[in-house]
């Protein structure tokens, strides 16, 4: 593998959003020798090649990755997952293959199974849109943006130093998911892989969650407001952030909350269990102890994001 | 009544955010004749003064209300409907008396106790802040903003026409909650005060839940992650956003509940259904339904809130 990252060729497979974000902004940094984008339909690969995007093109996942030394798959995650079980013989020896994907157990362990020749990092850039599709890319998506980067057991110091020079190429910042010294093993996951089982316990919380708790906002609130579209005009700032991720794209969605299921639903028990709490102090009317939790929360939120 | 606002004497009861920032607007924008600021400490009036938000202050609610031709109540909400118990016999004859408080029907209903020749005009701009007190007032915090304007079924026309004037005054976009034709009277505030009730119902869902669901995120996000504290640097907008308003004024949003709780304990009920629905989607991995479920959303979301 190439210690140098600006001399490397960098394939990237999928180019929607996120995929075709990162070839543009790899590209319009100059941060590696060649972008070779690999894409289904020759449409989307003229598409990038027009927008400048990439240096070249391949709608064979074989021909694109054949002499790449950094391979980032960038499309759902259960589509991560059929690749890293077919492209093994594909790749070249040393490369360094990585993903973008939002949930790292199911995708290292998938990553694992490559030939011993190959180095496997697991990656997660801290941002999107809810919009989709290459014609939204955007060169900035990862600007200044956390790229976390999950590495196996098996990953060599070399590999990971690879994967932190992509994401300063893309000029994210990088932020390596190290296993907890107290790790506890609850599941296969946490045992084998235990940065992405800390990895996905805290997206979880922090992503997962959020989508959900939107999701379920806007279905409750067109249920309370029975057809009367006057609420969308009285609606300001709070409901619109509050509910804007349920708008993220339904397919990329899906696959982290299969691919994160026992996770995902231990963080939506606990988010259940908050709202019975409030619902009950507000039924029985207990107004200074809704008072105390609603200061702690506060207190909370301004702690954890100042 | 002063049919002309440019010619009014406006007081303001209160001078946190909300009517720290409506004082600053008014005199910013010359809205106005004078603007009679009303605080209980007279620190807060001198610092009112000194920033130009008032022309006099008083510490004396009698004082302060006596010869002013619009008066507003800016405190919170059970603030407010302790104010209206008491200030009948201090108001000029044929003042307006109205309120921006975020929650409705209590607050016209103790507005219609009012002397008779007194005009009441409920009032909620959908602004705010997650900061409070004066000294985060900001003239420009309700322009192009909705302002809410709900009339009682005493308020007059030229009453209405007045409110409107003020909501233009300080660069809001006024609208005027009306009772909708197929109300029906499911309790005493729908009855009597058709349009507040119909405000308060929309705003349990689309200003009073978001609050709620941001707490509960917070809370759950915190018992989720078990005091790891890289969770917090891995969050990203998403989490920023879904979260926002939990920051909001805890003496605020208790009074806003406290006030609103039917309606509140009725989206929260919806809001659990939905929550419920996913959990079990997922828990039973019905995947095709949990991918319709959230083609549905993000479709809602993108159609409400374009």
């Amino acid at each position: 593998m190439e210690a140098d990252f600006g001399r490397a060729r960098v394939a990237v497979v999928g180019l929607g959003l996120m995929g075709g974000s990162l070839c543009a902004a790899l590209r319009t940094r100059g941060a590696c020798r060649e972008v070779i984008g690999v894409a289904r339909r020759p449409v989307t690969l003229q598409m990038a090649r027009d927008l400048r995007f990439i240096d070249r093109g391949a709608t064979d996942l074989a021909e694109g990755l054949r002499d790449a030394d950094v391979v980032v798959l960038a499309t759902p995650v259960r589509d991560i997952l059929d690749k890293l079980a077919i492209i093994g013989p594909m790749l070249a020896p040393g490369a360094l293959v990585m993903d973008i994907g939002s949930t790292k157990v199911a995708i290292c362990r998938a990553m694992d199974a490559l030939p011993a020749g190959i180095q496997p990092l697991g990656g997660h850039p801290m941002c999107g849109k809810e919009t989709s599709g290459l014609t939204m890319a955007d060169p900035t998506l990862y600007r200044d943006r956390v790229f976390a980067l999950v590495p196996l057991p098996r990953t060599a110091p070399e590999a990971l130093a690879m994967g932190r020079a992509l994401a300063l190429g893309v000029g994210a910042r990088p932020l390596v998911i190290e296993a907890k010294g107290d790790a506890e093993g609850d599941g296969a996951g946490a045992q084998a892989y235990p940065a992405a089982a800390r990895h996905d316990r805290l997206v979880a919380a922090i992503s997962h969650l959020p989508f959900l708790l939107a999701s379920a906002l806007v279905e409750a609130a067109v249920a309370t407001c029975e057809g009367d579209a006057l609420a969308w005009e009285l609606a300001a700032g709070g409901f619109r952030d509050t509910s804007r991720v349920a708008a993220s794209d339904p397919t990329m969605m899906l696959d982290i909350l299969a691919t994160n299921r026992d996770e995902v639903l231990r963080a939506l028990r606990e988010a259940r269990g908050q709202l019975d709490r409030l619902t009950r102090l507000l039924e029985e009317g207990d107004l200074e102890a809704l008072r105390t939790a609603m200061e702690t929360t506060r207190n909370r939120r301004r702690e954890i994001l100042p």
